[in-house]
């Protein structure tokens, strides 16, 4: 099985738009890292909940991804937007549709 | 956007195995009803929780969805291994990886 992880974080009022576009500019460079989905959703709950999605090859190759010159840059540039109340979940991806 | 959900469900010890594979065996017929991606993942947190991320083309693609014959006979075959825990996240779904 592929390693997959859910992750939420919430951002700053008014910043969850500028947040997701960081995270999505990030998704370039994920696949050649071995991840082979990345998922970014805005919850209808609240205007401030984002979660996403990951699929990859590895977690070896996930925790090496966040070594990743870009994805530090995508960090700290999101991290002065975010505030606490992060989860994340780790699984094992059995399979489905669109993998 | 897109519409998207993230759902967790726990099994009866011992069973979650066989809902993943009737959760499996009901994503074949997903793709004609709108789906673009279905992930079935099993919790590392313990032996008895499913994750389970979906994307639709909209929401009335998902809610239709549960009405079809194969559907329901997968929620009705899987119900009695299920107990409670349920968790629901809908999510407007920015983009990202994969789809």
């Amino acid at each position: 099985m592929t390693y997959g992880c859910i992750v939420s974080m919430k951002t700053q009022p008014g910043s969850r738009d500028e947040v997701v576009s960081i995270l999505l500019s990030a998704a370039d460079g994920l696949r050649e890292a071995g991840c082979d989905l990345y998922v970014v959703g805005l919850s209808h709950d609240d205007d401030v909940t984002i979660w996403v999605t990951e699929v990859w090859q590895t977690k070896e190759h996930h925790d090496a991804s966040l070594e990743l010159p870009e994805a530090k840059a995508a960090i700290s540039k999101a991290m002065p937007m975010l505030k606490g109340g992060f989860t994340k979940q780790e699984l094992s991806v059995a399979g489905g549709l669109g993998l």
